[in-house]
Formats: structure tokens, C-alpha cells, sequence
């Protein structure tokens, strides 16, 4: 039906008769003359119909409004001087109007303006009802443009450089009893049974590695049915890959290559490599997470030692009951930080007490290396811990010192939590700048103080570091994520893959054998019959790309997202279903609605 | 961890040291000297371990047994002479044994053999219940890898050649209460409601349309909660594509130059263009069915108006009351096909009662184009119309005329049936023929005498032929089929845009408005605010690789497929679960097993 797409036209096309296709982005009437800005996925060009010039086109012009569907053909004719858009692709040239085919129109009013020169805010409410008009603007066209962009270069990467090969894996499958919930599915077939929505391949993507796929990825949609947060979806989708006969370091080189040509295909971005690489322990220690953004330089400083026997029973007794003491030293601290946030009631005291913490120290460094402290801080250091603690944190007159005293995970979480925070406050993030971490060797088990037993930080397929087979229960894991910005874009691990380590990783966490067989067994059977070294990584897709993107949600990123409350407001899914569903079903909801 | 794939070495490596990974796929002792057969996904190569030349890998080797998961560094070699294996791309070398390490073992008995040697035919419960077994059979790897390259070759010409965009629909969505079966999915957050999981994205990428996406495609997911039949699976995939501002013409021309491009990148077959048309109702009378085969000539033949005064009554009855009378003329059926089949108890007889035939008739031309038959037809039959029946029949002698009598659906399934029964008995299909074939013009509605209604033949968004427009009820729709060898490859339609036709479609099947916005309401909304004209098609991928692959179950050509009872025999899925699990989604099943 057309020639071209809108965005297309350039001067190159002066002379030709073009048919296009498309929408009214806005229409103008400038004494007598249509102006017409016809859009399509590709973008805008202007559309003239004169009276005197085009008058075949001018009736139909004049009847057009905002978001009408349109065929014109029309003549590409260089714009006059004062008429050239520089900002526009197509703004040297216009295409007077010979004929205009009215194809659709619209019969009700647009709940919100749809052009492109619009910058309205719409409610996201609003965006997600109308969800079709939405995806019509400027912003969401682009998200994804972008995310078939990323996905594409994906997929060629892996498959033209890198010899993998895609395999679909269920939808429908059997429920796993750990991790989050699980979506259920009733079977009419098989009453009384339910299948699972998956979490994630992982279970399928190790058994293709049996089968001897040895590369294997898939854009996989995954499910967890968790209370929502903001930027979690009951559906979501993931890279996956597993890779069999490949060391750590060949997985992590393979996947920087990944991650590069991803960046440079979609934005011309040319990142350095190797990537930085820190210990899970390195980054605890420095950064108080597992997924630090080294945008900025504020690190921790351990000083623990240093407070261990002091009079200051807040950290002595800290590292008494197996605490620590730690401390952030903020440079220009002392100016940009006033003591009534600190203390109770302020917003930083706020962010550490819901991390936990239960008071912040601090020590303002003054000229000629003063301190500034309460008293009982004050009192209690010698000279040369003073200088020992100038010394180890780097801080200079102006430096403000916050301390954490506390568990160490409260520790790490309230400094963690105020770095974060005062980084963003001081401006201290380069917004241009792109980190891309690796955090590897996580400890393999946590406690689980509830349950009073270790559990596996990742899953129990993940294999120990091979120097630290001798005490399993700290025994590092070969576990590894990619943090980009802070954010976890990614991560995976080596798996298990001998019978012997296997039974002992299950020990470690006090499954019985019994206990296996249920949840995991035919994995395990699987595992009897020949199995490869073999490892993976999965990739948030949706976030990968919200951060592409420059976007905060991953709602933006994705077509059609549900809410907060897990509700489709465009189609109103969940509903009500018929009895005579559920009863075939041979299921019922026992939900009572409250009077 | 290795250097190159097994299947990969060539003469050209003679001379180099190579490390490999993969399976024993065969393991020989020839005199002291081991012979391995070393496998992976892309082949066989042979490894020689010789107490005399590699002592360094001979005891390792001597433990070796198949299956056993090993790296081998060697040396490649040239094969003497007498050893050469022409059957085998590495057959002009093999792999002297430098070292090998035993990276895992085999420790239960295989339940069948994995060797490329073996041609042992295994159960399909077995296959599928150690699929991760099966899947390192030649035959599924190349399954396998066959439907990636399917995948790849229909990604890249949508995107390279054809500016489609890939967007990512739900898998939870809302229920349609219309079609097949849905799966159900209950929301813990909002209980008492549910989730489906879709029989198609087809509202999506009509959304989609709206939105400006104009060519836009999916490797998608679908669920239908049938009951399980030879060539059904709970959950299939569909290349799922729609555009927007595309005649029939052009839909139909860019899907023929797709499919085309499918068949030489994967087949490296050249197909002829443009594929032949049928109209359905030239399909309907020329071969009794809307997917014809036609690889072989067999074409029925409608004889009513010769019969509708024929004294025999059974062919005169059924024409007086709206039937038809049709002919399959079978070359050289006379000799090929005993009267015994044909009559009550014979096999074809069988047939043609399965298909609701109460009888078959037939007429055996003999020499001299005498006919031989039951007295009842012969004594009726004027020598007038015993001409005109051979003339338009183009039976010569030999040939056998068999008849079908009755309504015009069973005429025509009747005859269908015979027909494909006999090509195949008759070995008239020539297997390496492909042809394929658009079927056009389907009605728009059909008679549902249950409901007494008319009801959309495809789905009530079918656009109407714009000739047809002044009589809905009769007209037929824009919609076309892809048959492959007598086989449905993908369907689809243009689709109504604007409201005046949806609502009288709407009208002619008997759904009040109140109805279409209870069913439709967010489309039929999203259609009020400029819709463009837009069509679109789906092809069932998982049949399309079976087709290419040359497998009769698609079940051959999914990873995870489930049995025809909808059970996962690798998983045990679906399964019982947590009565805590049901209890958080506030569902229970009601179903009580008997005692």
C-alpha cells in the first residue's frame, strides 16, 4: 500500500511521488494551507495540502484530526529556506499532497495526547489502560525499538560468534518446593494435579547440558508469583545460557564479550576490558554489598581493631559480641552533612535505623587534623589510634567520618545504605559513566538463623570452589554476578556435576537422601548418566534493557506490564472465570469476599 | 577447556595437537590397541590409544566405557589407508591419545543405548522419561539443531529483509471465552480470579496494529487445554506475524518469499514462486477438503446434475434433498482395488463410514468402455449419461469410478478420505515432491446447527471480501491458508478495522453489543481511536520442523514434549502439590479419586 515509511524521506527523494501510510501527529492551518505531521514507527514528515497548489487533497486535508489513519501520495518538494527543521531527520524536505485516503478515524476522544510535540505527563495509570495509545509515543516506540535492538544483537552473538544454540524449554511444569512461589496451574486432564510455571530453566538447562547441547541459551519468559515491588513482575523474561566444558575464567570472558558487543551494537559504546573483578569478601569488606556501584570512590574503612578495646562501649562491646566496627568517610563531609541529620530524627539516622542500625557515630575532621566528636568518642582515643584512623581512611580537615557499630551484616547494610544515598545527594555519580563489575567466589551457604541450619546462598547445584572442598560449610562457591552501575544485570555459577560432591553439598545443608530424591530427583538420576563440567549465567532481560534505556521501571521496557498488584489494566486480567470452567477444572476458589 | 569440536577435524589438522571433550560413544579393543569413538553434538572422531605409541593414555583409556565423559589431548593423524571411512566427515583421520582425564562416569546401567551405531528402536515412555538420554541421539540432536536453524533463517529475513520488530506478549493474560479450552492460572494477590495462559497473542498483535508496530512478529508460546490428540501438545510455539497497511496480495507475496527463504537456508531447496492458488471452494469440490494434497492427481468430480433424475434413487435421494453426488475416478483401480474392500466389512468401506458414509457406490470401466456395476446404477444410467460420467470423469478403462452420495460435507470428507487412503495404498505420492499451496477465500461463517446460529469460521475480527459486503451471511472472508503437502502450515486473515463491519459482523452471528464489549470490550475500544488497516498470519512451528524434518510427531521435534496424556514422564509433571501452596492461592481441588 506505500512506498515508504514517514522517517525516511530525505532530500535525496526531491522530485518523487512517495505513498504513505501512517497517522496525523498534529495538523495546522496556516491561512488556508494544511500542514500535516504524518507519523509512523519510524518517525515524523510534514505533509502539505494548498488550495492552490494540491487541490485535489485540500478537501479531505481539511477533515483530518489528530490520530486519523492516512494513505497519501504525495510529491517530495524542498522545504523553503525558513522552513527547514534541523531537528528533524526529514526537515528538509515536505510532500505536497496529491491525493489523502482517509483510512481510519477516531471515533472518541484521546485520553491523552498521543503527537510527538506533546511532553504531557500522563498518569501511568492512564498509559497502561490505553496502553495502545501509549505505545504510540515518541518514549515507549523507542524502549521497544531498543529491546528488539538488544535482543537481536543477543541472539547474533551467540549464535554467528559463538556456536550456541537455542532450545525452548516448558511452560508448563512440575512445581519446585524452593525459592519463590510458584504459579500453579490446575490439570483438567489429570484432576486433582497442577503444574508449575517455571521460575527459571535452570533444571532443563543443566539437563541439556547432559544431552550434550553444550551451548545453550534462551530468551526465557520466567514467573514468580512475589509480592510485588516496584520494579518486579509476575512474568519477566531472562537470558539464560549454559555452557558445558568451560572454566570460570572462560565463562566470564565469553560473557564480557557478550556484554560488549551488546553495548557497542546497540550504542555504539566501546566498553574496556577485562572487566573489574572483586571477591564477594572484597566487596563486603569495601562496599558493604554484593552489587557495589564503583561509580564513586566512597569506600568503608574496617577499623574494628582500632575501637576493639576502647572505652567507647557502643564499639568496644560491638566487637565484643562478634560485631564490627566500620567506618565511611565522606571528603566535604563536614560542610554538606549537618549534625541534626545524623542524630535521631534526621534522614540519614532514618536510613540507617531501617537498616537496622541502632545510632550512627561520628567524627568531623577540622583543620590541622582536629576531631570533632561527642565526648565519649572524644575521650577515649589516643593519639596515635586518632592518627591510625586518619590514616586508614584517608580523612582529611573537611572529611566528615560516619560509624557503624553493630553485626556485621547491620554494618554493612546501614553504611552500605548511607554511601548509597549521600553519593546521590552530593552529586557524586557521573551519570555518563558505565561500571561493569564482576563479583565472584560467593561464600556457598548462609545461615539461616530461622531454621537454625546453612542453606545454599544460590542453589544446591552450585559447585565449591575446588580449593575449599575440605570444609564445605565456608567453602567459597564458583558464583559470579555482573553488576552494572550497582545494579545486578546478571549471574550464574558452575554447577555440581560429580555424584560425591553432590551428597556432600546435600549433608552440608541437611537434606536427607530421601529428601533429594523428592525435590530434585530425576536431576540427580540425570546426573548418573554422564555428565559434563558445565555452568551458567542468566541475564534480566527487561532490566538489562530499562538500564539501555535510561528508564526506572521495567514497566517501560515491556509491551504490555502488569501492575504493582499484578493486574493487566488493559485487559483486565485476572477476571472472574465461569463456574463451568472451574468445574471442569474439578477446582474452586475458596476465596470469601468480605461482606 | 578444548580446542576444537569433535565433528570438526579435518586432513587439514594432520600434524596438530588437539584437546577434545565429549562422550564416549563406542569403545573397541582391537588387539591391545583401544579404539574410542569421541562424541559430541557435532560429531564422531575416532581416538587411538596404543600401548606401543601412547602408553601415556593407555591405562586411562582401558577404563573407559561408553557414555563415560572424557578430554582427550592428541595428536591428529592420517588413517592408513585401509581404514579410510568415507561415511564419516572425519574419516580420513584419526586422534593418537596423548592424555586423557576422566571427567565423569557412567554409575547405573543405561536404560538403552545412545551409540550413533546403535539402530535399536526404543520406547517412546523410555525416550522420553531419560529424554536428556535421547536428546544425545543423532536423530534429536538434529532435531534439535534443525529447528534452531528454522528459527534463525524466519528471524533474519523478518528483520533483515523485512523491517518486522519481535515484542513480547503475556503468558498471563486474561481469559477468552471463546475457542479452545484455557489454562488457568489462580492470583494469590487477587484472589478469586484468575489468570489464562493465551491459545494465541492474536488480540496483542492486533493491539500491537494500533499501536504503530507495523510489522511485528513472535516466536510465541501458546496453550490449548485440548483433549490430547496424535499431533497435540498442551503447549506449542507459533511464528506469530501481523502488519499493518498490507493488501492480501502483498501479505501473501512476503510470506511466499519468507517461506522460500526458510526451505534454501535449511534444506537448500529452491522452491518455485508463486506458490498456486485454490479458492476454498474450488478446494471443497475439486478434492473435498480445504487442505488439499496435491503432490498426486486424484481430483473428485461432481455429478449431481447427471444423477438428480436417475432412477437409483440413493444418488437422485441425495440430490433432491441437498446433497450432492461426486465421483473419485481411480486409475487403474480396477486391477489395484477388489470389490471385497469396497463392500460392507472391506477396509475402504470402513472408511468411508468413519467419515458418515452410509455406502459407497462404484462403476468399473472395462474394455471398450463397457461399465460394470450393480444393476441398480447400470439399468438407470442412459447411454447419454454414461458418455457425459466417462467424458467428465476422464475414465479410460481400468479405471474405478467410486461414488459418494449424501450431504455435502460428508460427500466431500468421504471422498477426501478415500482419496488420501488410495494414493498412499497406490504409492502415488511421489515423497520428495514438495508442494505448496495458498487456500483463499474461506467463507466467513458456517452453520452451527447445534446452536442454530452462524458462527465466524476463523474469529469474528475476519475481514469480509470487499465484494461481498452487501450479503454477510454468504460472503467470504480475506482469509488464507498455507498448505504443505496436504498439510495446514500457518492461516490467517486481514482483519476488520473499522466499526460499522465489526458491528455487522457482530450482528450476523447473533452477539448483541453488550455481549462483543463483555467478550471484546478492550479491543473493541482500542478500534475506536484509529486503527489501522492490518492482517496477519501464524504458522505452527513445532509441525513446520517436523515437516522439514521428516518426522511424524511433533513430539520428535521439542525438547520437553509431554505425553498424549499431558504429562511430562522426565519431570512427573504435573503433579500433586503442598496443600499450604493451594491454601496461600486460596484454591482446592474438588476432585475426589475413587476408592
Amino acid at each position: 500500500m506505500r512506498t515508504h515509511y514517514c522517517g525516511q524521506i530525505r532530500s535525496s527523494h526531491v522530485g518523487e511521488t512517495v505513498t504513505l501510510c501512517g497517522w496525523v501527529d498534529r495538523r495546522r492551518d496556516h491561512g488556508g494551507v494544511i500542514f500535516l505531521d504524518l507519523r509512523d514507527r519510524t518517525g515524523i514528515v510534514q505533509i502539505v495540502s494548498d488550495p492552490q497548489r494540491t487541490a485535489s487533497s485540500y478537501e479531505q486535508a481539511d477533515k483530518l484530526r489528530n490520530e486519523y489513519v492516512v494513505k497519501i501520495v504525495g510529491r517530495v518538494t524542498p522545504r523553503p529556506q525558513e522552513s527547514l527543521n534541523p531537528k528533524l531527520p526529514t526537515g528538509e524536505i515536505e510532500i505536497y499532497a496529491l491525493e489523502i485516503e482517509l483510512l481510519n478515524q477516531v471515533h472518541k476522544q484521546l485520553p491523552f495526547q498521543v503527537s510527538t510535540t506533546e511532553m504531557e505527563t500522563v498518569r501511568e495509570e492512564l498509559r497502561l489502560k490505553y496502553r495502545y495509545l501509549d505505545l504510540r509515543r515518541d518514549r515507549m516506540t523507542a524502549n521497544l525499538q531498543l529491546r528488539h535492538n538488544v535482543v537481536k544483537a543477543i541472539r547474533r552473538f551467540l549464535e554467528d560468534e559463538k556456536n550456541f544454540i537455542e532450545i525452548e524449554t516448558p511452560i508448563l511444569t512440575r512445581a519446585t518446593p524452593e525459592g519463590a512461589r510458584d504459579y500453579l496451574v490446575p490439570s483438567r486432564v489429570n484432576p486433582g494435579e497442577w503444574f508449575a510455571l517455571p521460575q527459571s530453566p535452570q533444571l532443563f538447562k543443566q539437563l541439556l547440558m547432559v544431552s550434550g547441547f553444550d551451548r545453550y541459551y534462551q530468551i526465557a519468559r520466567c514467573f514468580r508469583d512475589e509480592d510485588l515491588r516496584a520494579d518486579r513482575q509476575p512474568e519477566f523474561t531472562q537470558l539464560d545460557m549454559e555452557m558445558s566444558f568451560m572454566s570460570v575464567e572462560e565463562i566470564l570472558n565469553l560473557n564480557e564479550e557478550l556484554v560488549c558487543h551488546v553495548f557497542q551494537k546497540v550504542k555504539g559504546i566501546e566498553l574496556p576490558r577485562p572487566f573489574p573483578r572483586l571477591t564477594y569478601a572484597e566487596a563486603m569488606e569495601r562496599y558493604g554489598c554484593d552489587k557495589p556501584d564503583t561509580r564513586y570512590d566512597l569506600e568503608l574503612v574496617n577499623v574494628s581493631d582500632l575501637f576493639k578495646d576502647s572505652g567507647f562501649k557502643v564499639f568496644s562491646g560491638a566487637v565484643a559480641s562478634g560485631g564490627i566496627v566500620k567506618v565511611l568517610p565522606i571528603p566535604g563531609g563536614n560542610d554538606a552533612i549537618s549534625n541534626v541529620r545524623i542524630k535521631p530524627g534526621g534522614d540519614l539516622f532514618k536510613e540507617a535505623a531501617e537498616a537496622g542500625a541502632k545510632g550512627l557515630a561520628y567524627i568531623r575532621v577540622r583543620d590541622n587534623d582536629e576531631i570533632d566528636t561527642i565526648g565519649a568518642i572524644k575521650d577515649n582515643l589516643t593519639a596515635a589510634q586518632k592518627q591510625e584512623l586518619l590514616t586508614r581512611t584517608g580523612a582529611k580537615p573537611g572529611h566528615l567520618l560516619l560509624f557503624a557499630a553493630d553485626t556485621i551484616p547491620v554494618v554493612n547494610k546501614t553504611l552500605d545504605r548511607l554511601r548509597q544515598v549521600i553519593a546521590q545527594q552530593l552529586e557524586l555519580i557521573d551519570q555518563n559513566k558505565i561500571n561493569l563489575l564482576w563479583v565472584t567466589d560467593f561464600p556457598m551457604f548462609e545461615w539461616n538463623a530461622e531454621e537454625k541450619r546453612l542453606e545454599a546462598l544460590h542453589h544446591p547445584f552450585t559447585a565449591p570452589h575446588p580449593d575449599d572442598l575440605h570444609d564445605l560449610k565456608t567453602a567459597r562457591a564458583q558464583a559470579y554476578d555482573l553488576v552494572f552501575n550497582g545494579v545486578e544485570l546478571g549471574g550464574g555459577s558452575r554447577r555440581i556435576y560429580q555424584r560425591e560432591v553432590q551428597e556432600q553439598v546435600f549433608e552440608t545443608i541437611g537434606l536427607s537422601q530421601e529428601e533429594a530424591r523428592n525435590k530434585f530427583g530425576f536431576l540427580l538420576e540425570a546426573f548418573e548418566y554422564g555428565t559434563p563440567p558445565h555452568g551458567g549465567i542468566a541475564y534480566g532481560l527487561d532490566r538489562w534493557v530499562m538500564l539501555l534505556a535510561g528508564e526506572e521501571s521495567i514497566r517501560d521496557v515491556m509491551a504490555f506490564p502488569k501492575t504493582q498488584q499484578a493486574r493487566c489494566l488493559l485487559t483486565g486480567a485476572p477476571s472472574g472465570v465461569d463456574e463451568k470452567q472451574l468445574k471442569e477444572l474439578q477446582v474452586r476458589s475458596t476465596y470469601k469476599p468480605k461482606a
